[in-house]
C-alpha cells in the first residue's frame, strides 16, 4: 500500500484551518498530524508532496453535471471522459451526474444507459441522480430499488412541458415515495407552462434573440415554482433541494421555508454569481453562449445570492455543467431563441471562481470548502468518504496555490467546448496538484490520470435530515 | 313617481352612522335629510316607513352565488326564482351569479344560457360573472365583448381538472387579456391536480366519508394556489380577486401581496367563519351537508379570517351559495366523498350571520355594511348604484331590527333546500323590511315581491384600481 | 336659521362620489339630495352656492399643528389667529393643536395656557391634544379628567431628551393609563438618546450644516423607536398613533403591527411625500428651512410612504405645521444645526398637495378625503361632526376647483412665515369656497371669517377601536 | 513530552464523525489517525485510553459563567475553584467568565479584581469578557487596550437600571468603539426601565411571589430590547451577540436580522430549553430557585428555541451559570421577588442536557458539539485552540459514554450550591474521562485535577466576521 505525505500546507476543511501534514495510505487518508509527528513518516513514504505556501483542501464535489446529455436534438459536448478530466483539472474529484428516465421507459433503462456511457471512461469518481421524466406506478416502485443501490436523489422538472415536465400530481406522488424511501427530491423550479405561453408570444412578436430567453423566463415564475415545490414537499412530508436558484425572489421563498425549520435546501451556480442578463444580450448572437435555465438575471439579483450563500439559505454551489459548442450547437437557435440548447460549461472553473470570491471577501475560506465540497458531499450521501479530509475518508485532495494568477479562457481550458463563459476573467488562485483516491492525477500542469480510473459511487441518503 | 320616506332610523353606511331620514322617489334614493327637513315631505309622501329603533342599511350585495348550477350530474337546488327570493328575505338585494362557458363552446353561448335561466324570474337585481372553462383565442376575444356589455369579471379554476380547470398557461393568457380590457380575474385557488392525487389515494384506502373531503383539500394546497395566482397576476399586470378563502395560510399570502401594494383582493364566506371540520365530520353522512370547496377548516383558522376581515386583507364576505339537498343530491356521494356535490346554501343568512359578528364584537357596524354591501358593489362595478345609500343610487334598502332574536332553521328559511347549514343557531338581529329599487318586497314576515321584477345589471369594471 | 344650498357639484366623501346638492341649515348639514329635490328648496334659501364643475368636499381636519409653540427659545411664527386663518384659506376647517404640560407642572396648567392662547382668536374650530412632558402620579390622574373634558389624546416623545423626552417607564405608565381611560397615545418615535450622541459627534467633527440634521437622525433610529412604542403599547394593552412617519423602515414596523391586527396607526405629512434630503442639503443655509423632526429622508423612502397610504398602513396625512421664519428664527442655528428650530409650515398647503397626488394618480379622490378629513376626524373622536358631509354634521364644507392652476409661494400664502417649503411648485386644483359651520369664511380669494368664530371642540375617544 | 493515545472511539467534531484514534503529545493534539497508523504509536505511548464504545469529543466551551459574582448584596456561590472543578466534571474545559467594571471605576480595575479571583484557582482554562457598567470617554479608550490583551468582548445591559444598565447613547458609543477595535458586543436585552415599572406595580399590588418575576419580565420587553440592540448595532456598524435569549418573540427578531445578512448572533441556555414558568410557580417559595433573567418562559416558547438551534438563528448554548443557594441567598427575596438573587446553576449539566436532546432527536450529534464547543470557541476567538479536535489544538478532550444512565441531583453534583435546577431528571449519556491540555482531570468518577492548573486565555476577536 503506497504511502504519500503532504507536508507544510494549510489544511482547510469546512470548519478547520490547520497547519498540519496529511498521511495518505493507499486510497485513503490515514492521518492528519502535526509536522513533528509527520516527520517520522517521511523515511518510509513512497512520496512526499511539498505543500508549503499552499492550501490542502478536499477535492471538489460537483453535485450537478450533465455529461453528453441529449437536449434539443444534440448532445452536451463533454463526454464522461472529457468532462471528468476537465473536472479534475479544476480541482473537482467527484461529480454527481443525471441519468434520465426515458419518457415511456423505466428508471432501470435510463440508469443502465448512463452506466454504459460512464463506465470505464471517468477520470474521477462519480455518482448518479435520476431524472424522473415519467412518473407512474412502476417508476415509483423502481425508486425504492434505486435508492437501495445508491441512487438516492431524484430530479423533477416543473419546466420543459413535453420533455421532462411533471405536473403537480406526479410531483406529489414522487415526493410521497421519497418521504418513504428516504430519497431527496431535486427540483427544477420554473413554471414551464406559463413560460411556454410567453415564449410563443415572444416568437410571434418577432422577439427571437437570445436576450428574450431571459425575459420570458420571468423571475416571478421561478419564485412561484419554488414556493409551489416547497408546499408540495410539505404536504408529502419530504425534503426538497432546489437546483440552480437564480432569482432573488426565489431565494426569498427558500429563506422563508428555512426560517420555518423545513428541510428545504437551495443550490446556485457560478454563472448566476458572476454573469448577468447583459451577457445574454451580447450582440452577434454571442448571447446564445449564455442561454441556460433558470436564466441569467439582472445584476441586482447577485447581492441576494451572495448573501444567501453567507446565511446558508443557499447551501451548495454546483455548476449545472452542460456545455454546447457555439458553432453548430448553440447556432441551432439562430432566429429562434427557444431552439438554443440550454446550458453553460463550468465544471472546470467552479473551485477557482469561488476562490476568487474568497479573495474579494464575499465568503470565508472555510465557507468556500463547505459550499464546494463538504455540503454537497453530505447533501448527496457521500460524506465522510468525500468532501472533507479525515482519516478513513477517500484521499481526494487538492493542493491549491492561493497566490497564482490565471486568466480563464477556452484557449487553455480542458472542457470540450469551443468557448469559455468567463473568457478573459482574471482569477487569483489555481489548482496545482490533484489526488483522486490517493493517486496524483494532475500536477503542475500535467494530467496523469486516465479514463476509467474513476469509480461509480453508490450513495447514502441525504445527511442533513435528523 | 311614488315617494317613500323612511323615518327615524339609524342610517348606516360603510363610513357613516347618521340619525337621518331617507327620501325615496321612484326607484332611487332622492335625499338623506335631518328629521326636520324630512318632516316637510311627509304630507306629500305615498308612504312613510317608521324605522325608529332600527337600522337603515343598504341592501346586501352577494357577489358569489350559483343558482341552479350544474355540478356532478345534478343542479343546485335553488333556481333564480327561489334563490333570489330567499336572498330578498335575507336582506340581499343584488346578486352576481356565474354564467359558465361550456367546454368546447363560446362565452356567448354560456352567457345566453344563463340569461335564459334568469330572465323574468328574479326577485332582485342581478349581474353575471363569467366562468372561463376553455380559454383559447376565441374565448379571449369574446372577453372584450362581454366586458363591453357589463360582464366585467371572469372566474378561473385551479381546481376541478377535467371540469373547470385551467392550466397556468391559460390562466396567464386570460389575465393578460384582463390586463388589457380592464376585467377582474376571480380565482378558485386550490391545486386541483395535487388534490386529485390525494382524493384517489384516500378512496383507494377506503377513506370515503365526507370528512376526508377536508383532509385531501389541504390548507397548504390552497395557500400554494393562492400564491401562484398572485405571481401569475403580477406577470400579467392584472388585478386578482381570490374567492372563498378559507385557510389561514392562504390569508397570509394575500396579506403579503397587499403589503406590497398589489391589486390583490380576498373574499371569504360565512361558512368558513362559523363552521369547521367538526361539521364535516358529523356522523351518519351528515357531514355531506358541509361539503364545499375550498373546504371547511379546523377551528383555529377562524381567528385569522376574522382578523383579516378587520385588517382588510380580506375585503368581501359573499356566500358562494350553491345548495344541494341532502336527500338525493348530497346522497350521490355516499360511499365516495368525491361524488358529493360541492356547495352550501347561505344566500339568505349572510346579513344576519355578519350582524351576529357585530353583536359579538368581531367587527363594527360600519364594517358589516362594508363587507356585505359596499365593497362587493365597488369591487364588481356596481357602486354607487348599489351597496350604499346615497342620492341617485338605487333605493335598495333594508330596515334591520338589531334587537330581534331568531333561530336559523330549514323549517323557516326560504331557500329551496332541505337543510340549513346553521340549523339551530341563535342570531340577534333580523331583517324587517326590504326595498328593492324603491319597492317593498319583504315586510314584517310577508313577501310582496314577484319573479321577474329583478333586472339584469350591466356592470362597470372594478372600482378599486387607481 | 339661515339656509344655504350648494348646487351642482360632485359631493365626495371617503366612500361616495355623488352628484347631489347639499342643504345647510344654520351650522349643520341638513340634507344631501338629488337636484330635483333640492330644486324645491331654492326659493326659500338664504343663499345658493353654485358648485357646478367643482368638488364639494368636507373641510379638512389637520390633526397635528403647533401654533405659536415654544421651541428652542423662540415661538412658532403662526399664532392661533394667523395659523387658523391660513388653514381656512387652504380648505382646512378643523385643527387639533398640542397643549403642552410644562416640566414640573400640571396638565391643567398647560391646558389652561393653551386655551388662553386660542380662545377668541381662531378662524375655525379647534381641539387640543396634550403633550405629556412630565409623567408622574399626578399627571396620570389628570389624564382621566382631561379625557372627560374632551382632551382624548396624549403625545409622548421618545426624542428631545431634557425637553419633552419620556423614558420607557413613563411611556408605559401613560399607556397603561390610556388603556384604562380610553385615550389615544400619540408618539414621536425617534431614539433621542442615541440621536443626541450622533449630534454631539457630528458637531465635534465640524459637521454643522443643516444637512447633518438628516444624517444624525438615522432612519433606523426612527424604525427602532417605532417598534419599541408598538411593543410598549402591546404590553399596556393600549392603542398607538405614530406621528410624522418618514422612514420606510418605520413604515415596515407599522405594517407588521397592523398585519397582526394591532390597534396601531400611522400618520405622515406632506413634507415627507414631496421633499427630500436634497432640500436639507440646499446651499447657503437654505437647508435650514427644511429642518424638522423626524427629518426629511432620501427620495427612495417616498415610494414606501405612498404605498402605505394606499394600503392604509399609514392612515392620516397631517401637517405637523410648525413654522419658523428663516430670518432670525431658522438662523439661530447657523453654525450649529442642532440649534435650528425644528419645524416646517404647511397647514395651508395640505389639501392642495394631496389633490396634486390625485392628479398624478397616486391616490384616488375618495382616499384624498379619507386621509385629509374623515380618518383624522374619526381617529380623534370628531366624527361625524367633522370630516364628512352628512345630515347632522357640521357644515364644514369646501368647494374645490379641480382644474384651477396655482403656484405655491410665500408671496401668496397666508401663513405667517417668510418662506414656503414648496416655493414654486405648480399645483392643479384650488380651494374656491370654504364654509365653517355653515358660514362662508373664504370665497373666491376673499377671506370673510374672523378671529374668534372658531370654537373649541371637546372630542370623543378614538373611533377605530372595536 | 508525554504521549497519550485515545483509541477506538468515534471522534465527533462540528462537521465530522470519524472512527479514528487521537494522539496527544504534551498539551496538544498531535494527530488524528486511522487505527492502523495509531497502532504503531502504542508501544511508545505513556498512556493509552480505551474509548471503544464512547464518543471522543472536544471539551465543552461555556461562554457565559459568573463565578462568585456580586449580585444584590451576596455573591454567586461557586468560586472560580469550585465552579471550574464542577465544569470539568461536566465535560467543560473552558469557560469565559465576566469581569465587571465597577460603576465610577475603570475597566482595568475590574479586570484586575477578576484576575485576582481566578488566578491560581481554576481547574480548567478560562478567559474573560468585560461588563461595561459605566461607559464614558475613559472606558471607551480602555476597551482598545483590553482587546489587545485578549479581552475581546464586552457586555452591556439594557436591564438592571442603577446597577449595570447602560442607556442607548452609551450602548451606541460602546458599539462604535467595538466597530473600530474589532470587539464583540454582548447584550443583555431586556427593557429594564419598563420592567422596573411593572416590578413596582406588582409589588405594590402584593404580587410578591417568585412567579411574578416571570410575569413582569414580559416576552415583548425582551423582543423589544433585542430589536433595539440590533438597530443600534446597525447604526454603529458593529456585530452583536445577544445573550440568554428565552422568548420566541426575541428569536424572531434575531431571525429577521440574520435573514438580512447582519452579524447578529443569539445564545440560549439549557434552562430555557428544559424549564418553564411552571417551575417559577412552584409552591413554598421553591420557585425562587428558578429566578433568573431573562426569565423562564411558558412551555410554548421552547419549540421556537429548539427550531432556532437547528436553523442556526441561535448558534450557542451557554449556561449563564450563576448559582445562589436556596438557603440564605435565594431566601433574601421572600416576600419580595425583586430581591431574589438572579441566577441558576448549570455549568456542570450543559453537555449532558444537550446530549439528551440528541437522544431525543432534537439536534444531531455534530450540532451538539457545534453548539456547545466549536461555535462558542470561534465566537469568542479561541478557535482552533479550543472547541475542536485538530492537530495543534489544545488536547481538551472528553470521552463520553452515550449509553450511560444518570439522574441529575444536588446529591451528586459538584457545583457549590444546595439545589440542582434539574433535580431528578434522567439523562442518557455521561462524561467518563476529561483531558485538559493533555492531562486527565476527571476519569471514571474521580477528579484528578487541581486548582491553579487552568490558565488564563487571551482571546482573538470573533471569528465569524468576514
Amino acid at each position: 500500500m503506497s504511502r504519500t505525505i503532504i507536508r507544510g500546507g494549510l489544511v482547510i476543511t469546512a470548519t478547520e484551518e490547520t497547519r498540519a501534514d496529511v498521511l495518505v495510505e493507499g486510497e485513503q487518508v490515514a492521518a492528519i498530524a502535526a509536522p513533528t509527528v509527520a516527520e517520522q513518516w517521511v523515511s518510509t513514504a513512497d512520496s512526499v508532496i511539498d505543500a508549503s505556501g499552499h492550501y490542502v483542501i478536499p477535492g471538489g464535489v460537483d453535485g450537478h453535471t450533465h455529461m453528453q446529455m441529449p437536449f434539443g436534438g444534440t448532445f452536451a459536448s463533454d463526454t464522461f471522459e472529457t468532462g471528468t478530466r476537465a473536472a479534475a483539472w479544476g480541482g473537482t474529484t467527484t461529480i454527481v451526474d443525471f441519468a434520465i428516465q426515458p419518457v415511456g421507459g423505466s428508471l432501470r433503462e435510463g440508469l443502465d444507459a448512463w452506466h454504459a456511457k460512464a463506465d470505464g471512461r471517468c477520470a474521477i469518481d462519480y455518482g448518479f441522480h435520476m431524472i424522473l421524466s415519467d412518473v407512474g406506478d412502476e417508476a415509483l416502485k423502481e425508486m425504492d430499488a434505486l435508492v437501495a443501490e445508491g441512487i438516492t436523489s431524484f430530479k423533477l422538472f416543473m419546466a420543459y412541458p413535453g420533455v421532462f415536465y411533471s405536473d403537480d400530481g406526479r410531483i406529489l406522488r414522487a415526493m410521497q415515495q421519497a418521504a418513504d424511501n428516504g430519497a431527496l427530491t431535486m427540483m427544477h423550479a420554473e413554471n414551464g407552462i406559463a413560460i411556454d405561453v410567453l415564449v410563443q408570444q415572444a416568437l410571434a412578436a418577432g422577439r427571437t434573440d437570445p436576450k428574450f430567453h431571459g425575459q420570458v423566463r420571468h423571475p416571478l415564475l421561478e419564485a412561484e415554482a419554488t414556493h409551489r415545490a416547497i408546499q408540495l414537499s410539505r404536504v408529502a412530508g419530504a425534503p426538497l433541494y432546489v437546483v440552480h436558484v437564480s432569482a432573488a425572489d426565489a431565494v426569498a421563498e427558500i429563506t422563508r421555508a428555512r426560517d420555518n425549520g423545513l428541510n428545504v435546501f437551495g443550490e446556485t451556480c457560478p454563472q448566476y454569481l458572476f454573469l448577468t442578463t447583459d451577457d445574454l444580450a451580447r450582440p452577434e448572437f454571442e448571447g446564445a453562449k449564455y442561454v441556460c435555465s433558470t436564466p441569467l438575471r439582472p445584476v441586482e439579483h447577485q447581492a441576494d445570492l451572495w448573501q444567501a450563500l453567507r446565511t446558508n439559505d443557499l447551501s451548495v454551489v454546483s455548476t449545472d455543467h452542460c456545455p454546447f459548442c457555439f458553432k453548430d450547437q448553440k447556432e441551432l437557435g439562430r432566429g429562434d431563441f427557444s431552439k438554443i440548447p440550454n446550458g453553460i460549461p463550468g465544471v472546470e472553473n467552479r473551485i477557482d471562481l469561488l476562490h476568487q470570491a474568497v479573495v474579494e471577501g464575499r465568503i470565508s475560506r472555510r465557507r468556500w470548502i463547505e459550499l464546494a465540497c463538504t455540503t454537497p458531499a453530505r447533501m448527496f450521501g457521500l460524506h465522510p468518504r468525500k468532501g472533507t479530509i479525515a482519516p478513513g475518508g477517500d484521499a481526494d485532495i487538492v493542493i491549491y496555490d492561493p497566490r497564482a494568477e490565471q486568466v480563464l479562457s477556452a484557449e487553455t481550458h480542458h472542457m470540450n467546448v469551443d468557448y469559455n463563459a468567463y473568457e478573459g476573467k482574471r482569477i487569483t488562485g489555481q489548482v496545482r496538484t490533484v489526488l483522486s483516491r490517493g493517486e496524483v492525477v494532475v500536477d503542475a500542469g500535467t494530467y496523469s490520470g486516465r479514463a476509467g480510473r474513476g469509480r461509480f459511487l453508490p450513495r447514502d441518503t441525504c445527511q442533513y435530515l435528523i
